[in-house]
């Protein structure tokens, strides 16, 4: 931490701040520049109360030499992660993972022909929605426990693992129990205790990127969970909240070159939530593989045009079908493999 | 709803919406423009799966012709509701209701001098954060119950009512033992599960703007709480995040007509959070005042350069009490009367 | 400024750091914390690429001790600037300057009945446009100098100052002849030829945020003007893009704060633009002249339902008059005096 | 355009809407349903005044039936756009266009050995700034008509295009005698005036997105363009402006395929802006590729650790050559040809 005091500090200012630094157990290295004085600060920075001593008389600005995250920094950990799901799936190696699935768990018939379409074009995790966060509490809520079972039941028929979210600490032993990847929602990206509960728990995490969250914001969620001691988080980007409206939000793509710079988790794109609208999905899947995305998640339903949520950004399956052919395309270009070797 | 057709939509195509509308239970009402076809469908939207429509062949828009909240909506209650809190404070009326008191709660003397202070100048709420959410896993977490029976006593005390932040359904109890208002924060205003058990509370709630929610997102989260039997729900606008990176987060005081206009439940203002450092939230808090806000609240601190947690942005007591003396007259402008009685 | 190295950084990219600056003509200073390695750099940073300083290998961050710009600075400038506008007008100091008028120039029984309003109620300015830019090439475009005489006829009867929006050089010369204050507009705000030329102008100007722009861009735009030679700038907030759409921009009201703290112009806030109807712009008019501002500009209409751009957003005379009699309470709660002495 | 009446609107205020609509001339459609009364309006939008209309009392909403651009339109012209750019370029078709180049030209050396590499690797457009808009009024503002002649010469050597910014009425026969190619800046997107004058030059436009541009007014400024007689305008998105500051933009990659739903005009994209760190380059160039965009812009400089301008985002042309490779085979997989046929 660099702290850079105003042209006109007095000392009696600049010691006022030293000895705070001090008191706090940490220690101070002064520079004295033609127009500023320059104050290092040497040790742990969570013993000190930053945005206090940025208020402090004197002071023009605090500089943060070292990021706020640190299980989640590259710095600490510079080889790529791989977290392992299920029993197949390697996430954040040479994969490139796929994750299909309708919106919703609606019923047995919509889950086992969707699961049948995921297999079969050669993705590994079968999605679904078992408990659904809706903006409005008149909005179709999910099928709960029972859906978690149609779910386990279609995957394990065809060697998939499944992915679904869980809203509440509540929920998590039994999601724990159907599910191989437990996903933290959007609108849960900061919810701290579910964050510290699934830190304890045994199966790795997705955490989908908050509607407005930094990526710094973002890895500092990551960093509840790994602090727990649960070191196997992938993150999801799932679109951001800006003044644009054409789409239902902005996917920000650039995201996985940039979490990619920063930190050694792996990362997956959402292009369905991204957009919200079928036609534009498969251009953003495709975008994303070749910005070298470790996985995408799309959704797809046996008959869009009928499902009970988000129907209108299923792709049907002969869409996914294509997109999947061309994805694996571009996934060579850039040296890596797209969906289950055959 | 009405749902405009494209100009080239063919007759079997718009027969298959209505049918689909029909299908639903709704009735559907044609007309036939010189360029498009208009269908308006009566009855109760929630029974259709309106952005599955949106997406059928030969429909160019979809619009909503009511608002999807209902019991927040000013259509729905014309008057202004006036929400008590504790003993004696009615928030929405005439009167504009001060909340003031420390970001976290520290230690008795801490809090004691805050509520002390809060008293004399005539606020009706003392404030102090007992369960704080940090973006850090890292950072200070707060006093939790023990903060609580601080915070209760100095106000008891000093006929103050306590607002304090509850952030899990776990804490629920504890908060509303203690607490006359249980505020939920920014990073919780979509956590449905949290907003569904705070419906069956019998005190009032606080719920914070999320730092991306649009207005409406925000009434569909009040109406959550609404829907379950709670009808004591406030407002409190604290700043959404736009591009802008001198302030914090950018103080949408504009929310205070809009809300009023959208919406019978009162709404206060935290120019604190909105703005991040304590110079600027003085100006803000009168902003507020003199935009019509129901109430402020405000972190104040008895030494806000030792704070532990936003001392940055705590005003002092002497600037606290020049600000309650400026906005009791900017209230009085417009018709209100800002702060206790005396 | 200030050069953060790596931790990791070797000796010979450290060198090769200070090698560049100094080719630049810069002086350096170095400082060897425990972790990282920190370079001063002292002398005029704009002989410096400071990006591609930043790029170098072994370069962790880079952190501006100065502000981009200079003359717009209060460090440079510590006491506030007035601007005089007409022959009456003193905008910046203890006073409150308000300027009212129609959204376009539209004919002479309008201005004239606009301008009689605008003096009754104490105003200063008459605003009124007669170049329009409007986002549809198919909008009504505005009267052109047609437009500027009659603005110039209705406030000469009536002892007021003119203001009016220039879109392009061509114009300057033109407006400048009828009109005592120069507008330029949000989407000029960048026109970095357009502001050249106005630096060059023997009359002031009224700098409009552009929608999207930093405080930092705006108060640099603004820079451009003052190095030309021209002192008399005067900013206008009014609104920025966000999220929301509720209103038709977000009203940034802290931007008011925020300029007095970084510079020594005077700022006003144009409440009509940055909400975009009618009933929100009376409450955030007042907000503006609470939170500090040194004028406000308002549209106002004889007849609003019948205008010819803007209607909406105008208020009637009836709300112009009440707006005025509350303001000028709220302007003297901080020590202030808003329209014309009596 | 729909006008959705209030459910209590009066029969009155019904009939003065219709009545302001018929004397703009144009014919309305009255359709009671059970709770709104609707109103159908046929004829030329221009010529109603709709926000004023939005006003009136009893009124809830005014929907928009048509696009506010029409020339723009997919509707209007549904088969994609081929612009002819130099003597050999066709942007729109099934190619996918490179345009590659320093950003500013600096000096004989520099742009020769520049447009060598954008040559020997298959890009067919040579770019450069000659006069380059820049925030500070201190920054290095471009060579002027001197750098035109030195793209010109090093262009047509190596059987290259050129394209370069125009930044003012006053430079567009400058650079149209030296280019094959106008470019518009994200700064001026929203200068009328200029668009005006570029929709009468005999050359195409390059119109780069605005930083706070939706899609809808990034169309309606082609639209000033297209009216005023010239066909031919490729569409640049190159980033807009969000909260998230780990790169300068937020690389709008979704506003591809938008465009192709919208529009039939052709769109590239520019990932050096957008991203503003060379690290990041590569991986979005991929991703608009993979997205469908009908070229790229990328900035390449011979040794981008010297460049006078935003050095930091050039490509090296060893990045610059892997980067072209990988793109011509992704560009494959969607059917189409990138770059120049060998």
């Amino acid at each position: 931490m660099i702290i850079v005091c105003e042209a006109k500090a007095t000392e009696a200012q600049i010691n006022a701040v030293q000895q705070k630094i001090r008191e706090a157990g940490l220690d101070v290295h002064r520079s004295d520049g033609v127009e500023h004085t320059i104050i290092g600060v040497v040790g742990d920075r969570n013993r000190l109360d930053i945005a206090a001593v940025s208020m402090m008389p004197g002071i023009r600005d605090v500089v943060m030499v070292s990021t706020p995250y640190k299980l989640a920094s590259r710095e600490f950990h510079p080889e790529d992660s791989i977290v392992r799901v299920g029993e197949i799936s390697l996430v954040g190696g040479r994969e490139v993972t796929v994750m299909a699935g309708p919106c919703a768990v609606e019923n047995e018939e919509q889950i086992e022909a969707s699961a049948e379409m995921v297999a079969s074009a050669g993705a590994q995790l079968l999605r679904g929605g078992a408990f659904k966060p809706r903006s409005s509490p008149y909005s179709y809520q999910g099928l709960g426990i029972e859906g978690l079972k149609l779910l386990r039941k279609a995957a394990d028929k065809r060697g998939l693992s499944v992915v679904t979210e869980v809203m509440s600490i509540e929920q998590i032993d039994a999601v724990a129990q159907y599910a191989d990847l437990l996903q933290v929602g959007a609108r849960n990206m900061q919810n701290y205790p579910l964050l510290t509960a699934l830190g304890q728990v045994n199966k790795p995490i997705l955490l989908k990127r908050g509607m407005s969250a930094t990526i710094q914001e973002w890895l500092m969620s990551a960093e509840y969970i790994l602090t727990e001691g649960n070191p196997d988080v992938i993150l999801c980007e799932r679109g951001i909240r800006t003044f644009e409206n054409a789409t239902r939000n902005t996917l920000d793509i650039s995201a996985v070159p940039v979490i990619k710079h920063l930190s050694h988790l792996p990362i997956i794109v959402d292009p369905s939530h991204g957009v919200g609208t079928r036609r534009f999905v498969a251009p953003m899947a495709r975008a994303a593989v070749a910005a070298g995305a470790d996985g995408i998640m799309v959704e797809i339903h046996p008959n869009p045009d009928k499902a009970l949520s988000d129907g209108p950004q299923s792709l049907t399956f002969e869409e996914f079908g294509l997109l999947m052919n061309r994805c694996r395309i571009i996934a060579t270009t850039i040296g890596r493999r797209l969906g289950k070797a055959k």
